[in-house]
């Protein structure tokens, strides 16, 4: 079963990356282009028995591992 | 309105990140994880007229600027 997480910073947290890349954007004549926020995406293999299953443990995973949770949030797909 | 951009490796080429987190998840107990990719994920509000030349732009930005297109594929979604 296949899992995906996307982590963002929280929309309180500063995203300098994020900032850089609307900047380049609009350097190179792209006006309409707001804000821009960069995160991480993650596809996870997993031998689970059911989607529910597959699910808590990629939120558990998540939550251990892939993000901090003090200034990212995540949020997890299971397909 | 709001695109993603989805930018991950091609299957093709070696995901030492990936590899990397899958080594420590199952270093952690975790054995029914199996393959792990990790991509980037991209947020982008975009002053456009229609959905569809909101796609558009954001798949050019993505060609130009968030993906390398050699080792890279991206995907697209418009909300």
């Amino acid at each position: 079963m296949r899992a995906r997480v996307f982590v963002t910073l929280k929309p309180s947290v500063f995203d300098p990356q994020g900032r850089t890349i609307a900047d380049a954007l609009h350097s190179m004549g792209y006006a309409g282009v707001g804000d821009v926020r960069q995160g991480k995406y993650f596809e996870l293999e997993l031998d689970a028995p059911s989607a529910d299953r597959a699910r808590s443990m990629a939120s558990e995973v998540a939550d251990k591992l892939l993000a901090n949770p003090v200034i990212e949030s995540y949020r997890v797909e299971v397909d």
